[in-house]
């Protein structure tokens, strides 16, 4: 199943893209998709509604907005480094536990938003993710039990400013949070439309040139991995999205680097998650 | 106005603390104090509730829980090495911007509950520090600017595991998120309470003994500093808490370092604030 959310910014209602491409507005059933909803399996409740009511849902036209496929989770924890040659144009070690940061989730938007460049920014810099959404509450999991513990699978543009990031003193996440800098979607594809989430193909263009392209089989730490490490830490809540690191191509890997400009577009996709757009915009009062 | 939270783990309800120490039940005019209540004026329109209904609140009897007094913050942004004394112990430089990092909101936890010692945990450390709840939406607000901005205050625990925090490569955040990681509370004073926040005395105990004592007015960087510089790197939502950093006296500074274990007590007070208590146990599957 793949999972939208549909209509204007804060305002969204869920929905589900059809094996044929249609949009169906399924809030006559379920209000949100947020830490309820998956917490209390909601999506088995919502194909098993599907198979009676689909005919019944209204189509959403395809003009219409899509908003991030989820509701404000209490987390966007993200891996640093966990493709072995981005950690390399990054001049950063392969690490030997996964990394971890947090992005703000007020920069959670959709995947055809418009992308601000923050005020000040001049290092804006594009990463395209897997992303996992979890389904179930997670502590002290193990790596075995990590598939249990995971809803589906959502492309994620991990936008971010390289002077914020790195050389404002201390931690990463004033490079990572700015509004707009989580661009989430399409749609949230359900496990069972992903055979292995370790082996699939992701890639960045921008304005048309081909800057990232590589496969989840390249991850330092993969899924199941990465999962369980993070609830060594922290407990993982229904909905809480997890985004597994970007591989070899960012802007601050060229020489010179090469960094986002307003009117810049970014393309990406991966296997099976669809693709996304956003078109880059200077920040305005 | 001081705003409590009652009632067991996940099913607390609002209440306020009166000027003789009274816990009044105010869930029949406020479902909770979250984004919306915050966001929406909900302390103004909850005093003048008040003003007219006190009388017939009911009164909560006082071996009822304190929970955390918000609800499920979108952030919880901490500012690091804020005082100087306490960079020198840490064996770190005192900053030349805010250092920031994030605690997971799932560590949330009410100022009388127990501590976990997580699991593997050897070097669990105190952290007595001054929490501003945001009460209006700030997104690059000026320093001018920041006390229009603020709802209230409260005192939080910054409980740090210092080996996930420094020893496990990269960032903070692992050190910083374990669940009970954050007790908040008793109370969050409103801003017409506390006349100046860069001025308060806090302190911290363990097992009775002082080991932190100091005043907001050592800040390197000052309420309105702090609130301003993190709403130029992401929006500041209604009811998000930002932690302003500890004085001297953790257990990392120590020669050798002293840390928690389980039994030990911790009470930790801030001027006009209250005080909190929380007691270690070990992790418990």
């Amino acid at each position: 199943m793949k999972l939208i959310r549909f209509g204007d910014i804060g305002k969204e209602k869920p929905g589900v893209q059809t094996e044929d491409g249609k949009w169906l507005d399924v809030s006559a059933f379920v209000q949100d998709y947020d830490e309820a909803f998956f917490g209390e399996d909601g999506i088995a409740h919502l194909r098993e509604w599907l198979n009676k009511n689909a005919a019944n849902c209204p189509e959403i036209p395809k003009e219409t907005r899509l908003g991030p496929p989820l509701a404000r989770p209490s987390k966007l924890v993200c891996v640093g480094l966990n493709y072995a040659k981005h950690a390399e144009e990054s001049g950063m070690a392969v690490p030997k536990e996964p990394v971890l940061f947090f992005k703000s989730t007020t920069a959670i938007c959709g995947p055809y938003d418009e992308v601000i460049i923050p005020k000040n920014s001049v290092k804006t810099d594009w990463e395209v993710e897997l992303a996992i959404v979890i389904g179930k509450k997670a502590s002290y999991i193990e790596e075995s039990e990590a598939f249990d513990h995971i809803a589906g699978y959502v492309l994620h543009n991990d936008i971010s400013e390289r002077t914020f990031q790195i050389e404002k003193g201390g931690q990463w996440c004033k490079g990572k949070g700015c509004d707009t800098f989580a661009p989430l979607g399409p749609y949230i594809a359900t496990t069972d439309e992903i055979k292995d989430p370790n082996n699939l193909e992701l890639w960045l263009d921008v304005n048309g040139e081909r800057l990232q392209h590589s496969s989840t089989s390249d991850f330092v730490f993969n899924v199941q991995e990465v999962v369980s490490y993070i609830s060594q830490y922290m407990t993982l809540l229904p909905g809480d999205v997890i985004s597994t690191g970007t591989p070899f191509g960012v802007g601050l890997g060229f020489t010179p680097p090469r960094y986002l400009k307003p009117g810049d577009c970014m393309e990406l996709g991966i296997e099976g998650l669809g693709k996304s757009k956003q078109t880059c915009i200077a920040y305005k009062k």
